[in-house]
């Protein structure tokens, strides 16, 4: 067993390891206690060198305790690029993007449900539901069919086809909902009694955050055992904020890194933007009709289930949070296209938030600059016709073309 | 300098690099020959240990000499996932999928075009283009933007919409045509003196095989430097198979396996099954009118430029070739869906081929057999509406649609 049980992340109780319920009576989100103090002694990260590359070479820091319960499909060690070509043109050190979209399930929600789905298979569950702007529902999903467990996933209606389309093809029960992400967590909430399902939401039990923590292992171990100055993450529910500061402070504790926290950067798109709301010291309550605003991606997530927690992350770190425009996210896009990446408006975001952080200053240039690419752009379409192409037959036709477009 | 200069794949005659003509004066293909003898002595498997897990961990056995060159975007070193599911109620002893849709463009076609625009880098070359079913020219796109080279890409006017609309985003010159791949093929011809484009299409040039090489070194050394039984491919211009077995053949040379060669299987749709036909002793000669029945996947390709090596590695190997019908193709789709995986046509094809040669009695109970996932369902998403989803308000909608439904 490696877990040592739970603590609230919010007054610090201790408590034993449960995994339906992540709330503390304070109000706090409970989160995995490891024997770090065992691990410092015990494991040395030389010892890591020779493992497979995949998010489970970090066992000892996931929670899963029996080892044929691991549903793996080939999460995690995505490639982290650097992006040489720009540093000269920002004024920042280094800027390097992490390609998550490279995961089994095109997003970096691979990484949070095959801890999860692991989990539901150590505790011998047969049934399990999530509410997802889609990426998520894909990804319980995939793992839940690998694990032959069933799963139920409810997604609003207006987010991207193709992303609620990948559901059914993994063989899950699939609706859509008219409404918000917050709007399908209570159908779930309400036939969960019913229908024996185990909701896998966002910080509704422990193994997401645990997954998502192995980009916070990954990114430290890829950089040579140091975490950037900075980490721009496209943010929703909010537990990759989560995950990857968890991911921090264990290895402070292992004594695997030293130096300062990375400055978290939450950037979301403006409209549904609750963590620049809560930062700003004009409007400490959000507004959740603002919602409505902002394009159906992973970051509209109007109601993240502990905003308090981020907000004390992004501050604790010296971080920021920035609300982009969605013409800013679309440019974003191209940008990285140019550069042979494909990126999700999620992605994108992360681009859009470190130019506006250049332009305001607000980034350094000693800084170096991490963005997380969470998905990529294909699971997004909003058509599937040409619209900009065209057809020719031959290359006088292509020459013909050509001189009308000059 | 890591090459030797080239050599003929059919008459064995030894030519120095030259990089833009790959036909020798005999007909055959011309490969890159390395220095295997000094390899072996002064280059261990061990010492790949500690490299990093990415396709350049080989870069002993690929043919650019300077490391400045070398365009990457994080492909290579896909997962190797075993089904163990299956291998219980398949007469077969081992069955693994490789995860090649998990490289930076979502396809296998990421490690040729790495390389190739890696070379045309080091060749100082400006302009490129590529005839493609579509993943390649995603690919060139890419590595070309990240390289600073421009792209021109040319795909059948009835290829996957998504994959065509990649090549614009990651700033690609792109035109459809109307015709099969060799059509885009000669409008490139056609044009590359005047437009001064280097024709990065199959066996033009040596770098896309290199590439592809890699995929058979990593199997090897993902399943400890041994090669399974037999490997079943989805072929289509042949430069992945011809690939892989080049690498056995270096593998073998450097001592660093020993054992048969893996036994190829080349999977096709049916209506366009150049090798299944070419390795039929009642029809030696190809007939190119078929092909306008099978679907425009990657496998699609009615004139590969070398059938008679594809043959000749499949037989030599002990392979065979199989064409699928459409609907064998839609069911894998559906039965690896079910496993948490999201494959290609190309990909599912060979899980149909696996499926029709156990049936057929030509796998054995002690094959071990590995299936090359190419890419995934997304990119060939024929339509982005909700046809098949239903969309609820409540937990109430939830349960009378699903008492209506059962
Ligand atoms: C592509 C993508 N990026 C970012 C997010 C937000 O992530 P988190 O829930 O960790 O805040 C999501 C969540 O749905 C997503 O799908
Ligand atoms: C997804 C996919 N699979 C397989 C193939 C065929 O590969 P090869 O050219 O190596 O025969 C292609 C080629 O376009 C492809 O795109």
């Amino acid at each position: 067993m490696n877990q040592l049980g739970l603590y609230c992340s919010r007054c610090s109780a201790r408590l034993p390891f449960r995994y339906q319920d992540m709330k503390c009576t304070c109000g706090g989100t409970l989160l995995v206690n490891y024997d770090l103090e065992h691990l410092r002694k015990t494991l040395k990260k030389e010892a890591l060198q020779t493992r497979y590359p995949s998010m489970w070479r970090y066992r000892e820091l996931l929670p899963v305790s029996n080892p044929d319960c691991i549903i793996t499909l080939g999460e995690g060690w995505t490639p982290l690029i650097r992006l040489q070509k720009w540093e000269q043109k920002l004024p920042i050190r280094q800027l390097w993007i992490k390609r998550e979209e490279q995961n089994p399930t095109g997003s970096f929600k691979s990484r949070g449900f095959s801890v999860a789905v692991s989990l539901l298979k150590e505790s011998g569950a047969l049934k399990a539901a999530v509410p997802s702007n889609g990426n998520a529902a894909g990804a319980l999903a995939a793992y839940a069919s690998r694990a032959g467990i069933a799963a139920s996933v409810f997604i609003p209606s207006d987010c991207p086809p193709l992303i609620a389309e990948e559901c059914p093809l993994y063989g899950a029960e699939t609706y859509l909902v008219d409404g918000f992400i917050h709007d399908a967590a209570a159908i779930i909430e309400a036939g969960k009694q019913e229908q024996g399902w185990v909701n896998v939401g966002t910080l509704k039990e422990p193994g997401r955050v645990e997954g998502k923590k192995t980009m916070g292992l990954e990114l430290a171990e890829q950089m040579g055992w140091t975490f950037p100055d900075v980490i721009i993450y496209p943010t929703g529910g909010g537990s990759g904020i989560i995950g990857m500061w968890k991911a921090y402070l264990e290895l402070k504790a292992l004594g695997w890194i030293d130096g300062p926290m990375p400055r978290f950067v939450c950037v979301q798109e403006a409209g549904c933007q609750p963590i620049a709301d809560g930062l700003s010291p004009d409007s400490l309550i959000f507004r959740a009709e603002a919602a409505a605003q902002a394009s159906p991606t992973g970051m509209r997530v109007p109601q993240p289930p502990d905003l308090p927690l981020i907000l004390s992350i992004v501050k604790q770190s010296g971080g920021t949070a920035v609300a982009l425009t969605a013409g800013q996210i679309a440019e974003a896009t191209q940008a990285l296209g140019a550069q042979g990446i494909s990126s999700s408006p999620e992605g994108s975001a992360t681009w859009a938030g470190m130019l506006a952080l250049c332009d305001s200053g607000w980034l350094r240039p000693t800084d170096s600059v991490v963005l997380f690419n969470t998905s990529h752009a294909m699971k997004y379409a909003k058509s599937v016709n040409f619209t900009t192409l065209a057809t020719i037959k031959s290359y006088a036709d292509y020459k013909s073309l050509k001189l009308k477009r000059e």
